[in-house]
């Protein structure tokens, strides 16, 4: 008989990576791959390639015990929703593609930013958390709420889009094609910013160690300001007793941390703690690994091994 | 042997309100009896004159069932906090000395505005609702978070208080002793900025009707348009199905709840319905009988009375 296994998929814009992990032993993945996302050849490429590779590595190494899956954008009921990056990733009905895919196996698929968040509250930062915010600062920018212990997704799977939070009456909305929030503070925002500014391409990350130049500073400065009221605000709306940031921008911690912190201790009544998350890299791929565990049923609070290493 | 009987408390700023209902038929008060607060006489004496009509009304309507009971503030742990009204409410170990006072008999108790959306989830308009919002317009600004069909408290009982928000990275904070965005869209707020413009008392509703003098039109305007952006905004955040408008300033619900439709429709990708609020001057105290219901073990979902009337 052969061993069973966890498979996680994590569907991003760039990359698609994949894991198997023993339920007892996630840890240490069994086997890993990634294979290029090639968003601009559309959704049904990334998809064919993505489950084929699932099903070698599977066959690799076991039978399967459960999926899970993560993606950027947001699952609505049966369709992706939110998600420009891939042409066709929009509106894809995904989870019945997936159940159809993997039969009796159970399957449970989140977005990548919940995804993560389920991984910090099983194994990370946010483990023991009943009401948390985890915050991801990538590419993209998001967070995911966490209330009674687990991520709370929203009516339609959208609750944390942060990056859709206005942050004067009069900025361009959602519906107006713009995502406010994301359109100052998020990697592709600064690094498109700073690439105008300094003539050259850049990313966000190094933006940050080219602060002596007065209009990157006074780019960075209004951008960290405008995160930092919002999180702040969206700590007063939750009131968590815990704030956990991920994401590509955390290799700036230094120059984003503390300014978040300053402005929770000044603005919230009850200001919760602001820590780095466990997981960064492969946050939501350890996430997928965490949905295919609660799908197997492993309740989350049971559990008590520690993957990734960290 | 005596009729078992509810006992609901609604601790208000200006007014004590206490009402007694049969379990089966809160509908239809036994008895209702309200105090003037006299806050500046301290936390004591209300304390002590609620106690005694509480313990009046009972002995002529029953046997304590159950006792719910609402308060101004927020209920953290032990203790009253965020209630600056009354010299001595801050602080104040209100559920001790309420389990002292009714002995073995279940007492819950919540904030005003969570109490006001226990009431809404059990008989009004956000019967039903997964997730939701309260919205409570009075002479305060708060709001209540509905996650998996109950009132998400936070970590520390303040989630909801929207009136801390933010409009800009330099508002005042909390810390530095305001509520940035209270001190623009409250009852207090506006009575208070139209007087001075006016040059004589004014209430916040019929501010709204004095629309015509441009000076209070720039006032509301700008009020009402902050109040937009918050609404949507944490609509953003929290992805709710519904949101539902009570308190004192839905008397001129037609200057606000087109406004903050529209926003929300703008901004938030899924926008959530918007109505009124079912219960409108006794949303607290029919939610302080919505508590000791909940407290007396009647779930929320199974129940299907139908009080108040409207």
């Amino acid at each position: 008989m052969s061993r069973r296994v966890l498979l996680g998929i994590d569907f991003g814009g760039t990359k698609v990576a994949l894991a198997t992990a023993s339920a007892d032993d996630v840890d240490r993945p069994l086997r890993k791959v990634r294979l290029p996302t090639r968003g601009d050849e559309g959704a049904q490429q990334v998809l064919r390639r993505s489950l084929d590779a699932a099903a070698e590595l599977a066959g690799r190494s076991g039978t399967l015990q459960a999926v899970g899956v993560s993606t950027f954008g947001v699952i609505r009921g049966e369709t992706v929703r939110l998600a420009p990056t891939v042409p066709g990733w929009e509106g894809l009905e995904l989870p019945r593609l997936l159940r159809e895919e993997f039969g009796d196996t159970p399957v449970a698929i989140d977005n990548d930013v919940n995804a993560a968040a389920a991984a910090e509250l099983r194994w990370g930062a946010l483990r023991g958390v009943g009401t948390g915010l985890y915050l991801n600062l990538g590419t993209g920018l998001a967070a995911a709420l966490v209330v009674d212990g687990r991520v709370a997704p929203g009516a339609h799977g959208a609750a944390g889009e942060i990056g859709y939070l206005l942050g004067e009456p009069g900025d361009l909305a959602f519906s107006e094609g713009h995502a406010p929030l994301e359109e100052i503070i998020s990697g592709h925002a600064l690094a498109r910013q700073g690439a105008a500014l300094l003539g050259r391409p850049v990313s966000a990350a190094s933006l940050f160690e080219a602060g002596d130049d007065p209009a990157v500073r006074a780019l960075l400065d209004r951008a960290v300001a405008a995160l930092a009221m919002a999180v702040a605000n969206v700590c007063v709306v939750l009131d968590p007793e815990r704030v956990v940031v991920g994401g590509g921008l955390m290799g700036a911690s230094h120059h984003i941390m503390p300014r978040l912190t300053a402005e929770i201790r000044r603005a919230v009544p009850f200001p919760p703690e602001i820590t780095a998350a466990r997981f960064v890299d492969d946050a939501p791929l350890f996430g997928a690994l965490a949905l295919a565990l609660t799908a197997s049923g492993r309740p989350v609070r049971e559990d008590a091994s520690r993957p990734g290493g960290a």
